[in-house]
């Protein structure tokens, strides 16, 4: 029955979607906007040379919809990291019109589902490449929680282990699919955050997201045993292009 | 068992829906609303113009009751315009009273139960023209998300093909009994938005809404496998009476 | 299996519900609370008038509880009025502090369920009274909304007509039990608002709304197939009383 | 099948939760909080001098948590006064910062089930004391809403009466068991607000909240049939001490 | 059938979750920010010292996410200093940029289940020190609270006494294995919050909140029994330490 999966886990994920504030952010004179701008950029551009010494990654992305209007991507070694980067930038003067919106806690992860064991060892260069990862370049991101259903006949955890096996083994058949157009990171957030687990998209057409997450409902381990929350799709918002992105005229 | 059927995208579509603050509107000074209605207008109107040069299209439409306001409808030919859409709306002046609400991202989708198969050319004219329509002209617009249940005995995803090819048709069907009053868009948003898919009817006559939901819910691909978000009924709103609308005396 | 019944439709329907912002009232000046006042009173007292023309109804009521504090109830002969009411509420200057709160779009339904088959003439002076009804005189009102269950075993939309028949004639008897202590409108909202149907309930005894709510509550039409929204009651206020309502000492 | 049992009713009950806005009181000169203290201390005070006459009963309650801060209770003998309850604390200067939170709408309600049929007198004193009681004395409080449930085999409403009366003589005798230490008000909420019933539990130790609550979950009647709302904890605040819980050093 | 097991229950417990209003906080002139400090500074560490007196305890914790800032997490022998404690929160001037966020009632509880029959002497030194204890010396916090299911097949409070003691005792198992990683706090909640029990984690080690509560969803008792609600994580902000996270430069 039920028997647990091994896991190994890598960078820290915090996921901080904001929603501008253009009404307060019109009233601000010109010159305190500029020098905001400069705050932000600084610290934005600081977070985006973290990769060059592997000490995490980060990426900002316009979002689509009203829902959330940006959202600052952190890979950070440790859990505190997280925390300190919100705070960051909460205490910029933009933080003013940053208002917080939907964040998302969660550590990259690993399942031995697929590998067919655990791995010989975690600290083989190719595994520390996929549990502390760059953010993957490519110019849109789709992200959306997910839980695991325990549900009447549909109970994931009480499945026994092969059986789990057998479907997550079909479920990454489809990933494999698009390994060309979307790579998919999975980060666990079980007692990290409200849903079991993240799954962040990266992709330069955004239609793959449509059609991966299309394709993957009718696998069963979907269909039968996922129950998901928001989708949030966004583009890339380089730094450099972030005052055009605040520019007002 | 579930096997995905066929699908292609044409149009992205953004229903961005806004409450009126009056009470922020009624304080502006008189000068001060003029100007900044020109430029909605103009923003307005530059949208309006989008389809006589095939770069998609646009449409304004009040909305009954207090759930929102306005819906600003956008038909693009890229994902990146439905976030540029809404930023500049935001960037207005008048985006100070057009407060943010419910939104709806998803991109115009033909499937593959109706047609019987994979459509031989999609670069066809005919298809083209379903899949990057204008907004239709009639007088009423309805928008409601929905997604496919997966429930307990419910499940549409655990469904043999087959099977679900004939429960569309007979859904198909009722939406042909109401063609001439009723012409409906489907767009998907597996991977986009919170539910799966997002429907939009046009009709002159808002009544047919109503008797078109009414009966489709009877439909066993309805009435067993249909879960639906809000329902949101409005009316054409012309740019060139936006001024009218937000006139105050 | 499930066959739709037929309806017949008369009055649109629109309960705006509102919510008192005494906190910016008590800062207004005593002058301009008088020339709010009465333009208010002016608009609410013309909606009044309708009902003498035939051009629909009105009516005012204070609601119990916190949730909201006035049910602004319009009945008119088009949809396009209902968005027309709300942003003439809107654009007075007490619409600063009538802040908008739940509301509901709907439209006068008879069911042919308990007509026993398609009424003979729809232009009938009797259902034409039925279809577009004045606001009843009765002290009380008591608003919810509801849907038909559609839940496993219990899915209303998947049962033989000629059973949702019986069931709502079960259903109808108790109603006609209350006959004399309440009057019910029913108001269909499939296609436009978040329920399917409307339920306003008129008594001079409150009491009444929860004895027959109760005891439908047994009936196997509510107990197996319905869910209920929220449950708003509330005293109707004429509005020449509107500003002993509005009076702060 | 399922037959509903008698019920008899007698005060009307608003629950009335609110939070305090410090942050606004603070900004209050010292002169303008005393005399707004004045006036809610002769609100409080008149209404907990109903009691004598007769005429309904009040308490007043601090709130544990950040979901409420205190607790207005209203016993009354007719619905209409419990709108005129909140609006006259709405309209007091102290209205600014006892902001509406939750609040609940009921009935006090005698249930056939216990009393083993239809009580011979329903103007007897003994029922007429049960029926239109004062707040109990107790220190501290405890409301929370419930419905019974109805839910695919577990459908209180298509249970036999026979059979829903030997469960709750069996959740009666839980009750019992708790008579010394706590206090139990059950007012109805069918048609007046969102849930069925509204449970008041008093009690000097707190503890026995938690006590009886979770002996009662094992109940059949509960651990099958009910599903509950929020449980809000509160502890007594007399009016004299009003002046008190508001200041501010 | 569903025979309730006996508690123990010790100190009451507030977790009380705060935004920070940064906004607000930028805004105050600097004198006033370091009086105000001061003031927080010195209720925060008068609570820290409640321990040594055996009056309780408290701990202070920046969460990750942006749900919440931060965690005023209060250990008290009395059921009335929870609302106390909050509300002298409230009333510093420090007050009004600390928000009220999410909170959590609750009572440290000791169950029957594991210890196998009610402990011979409840007033034990060893009893003692585990109702009332300090508060865990550990980095880290995670908070969630959680209810025992009762849905359809799925019901805890049907099973038989003896069947829930070999779950518990099962789920225990996992508890202890991670005995050394990670300190477990179980309080009850029925009739005082939300949801029936609130669980608090300590580790220095972030991951082992994620390692312990994914293993456990696999256990019979959380994977059929066990509905949960959000998780927080969050690391110790010593009260000497205030200062620096609120300083903006």
């Amino acid at each position: 029955m039920g028997e647990p999966v091994e896991t190994l886990e890598g960078w820290w994920v915090l996921h901080d979607f904001r929603r501008v504030d253009w009404q307060a952010w019109r009233r601000w004179p010109e010159t305190d906007r500029a020098a905001a701008m400069d705050e932000l950029v600084r610290l934005v551009q600081g977070w985006e040379q973290l990769e060059a010494a592997h000490e995490g990654d980060f990426a900002l992305y316009r979002v689509a919809g009203n829902r959330e209007d940006l959202l600052f991507l952190h890979f950070r070694p440790a859990f505190d990291e997280l925390e300190a980067a919100k705070t960051a930038l909460n205490k910029t003067r933009l933080g003013d019109i940053l208002r917080p919106g939907y964040s998302y806690v969660s550590v990259v992860e690993l399942s031995g589902y697929l590998a067919g064991g655990k791995p010989a060892d975690p600290r083989s260069p190719e595994l520390r490449a996929r549990l502390e990862p760059p953010v993957p370049a490519a110019r849109h991101v789709c992200f959306y929680p997910m839980t695991k259903r325990r549900q009447g006949a549909d109970n994931w955890y009480m499945l026994p282990r092969s059986q789990r096996a057998v479907l997550m083994r079909s479920h990454g058949a489809i990933g494999h699919k698009y390994a060309e157009q979307v790579v998919q990171l999975i980060s666990g957030s079980q007692g990290l955050d409200e849903w079991e687990w993240g799954v962040t998209l990266f992709a330069d057409d955004p239609l793959a997201f449509k059609k991966i997450v299309y394709e993957m409902r009718f696998d069963e381990a979907s269909a039968r045993y996922a129950d998901f929350g928001p989708f949030l799709v966004g583009t890339r918002l380089p730094g450099a292009e972030l005052r055009a992105y605040l520019a007002l005229r």
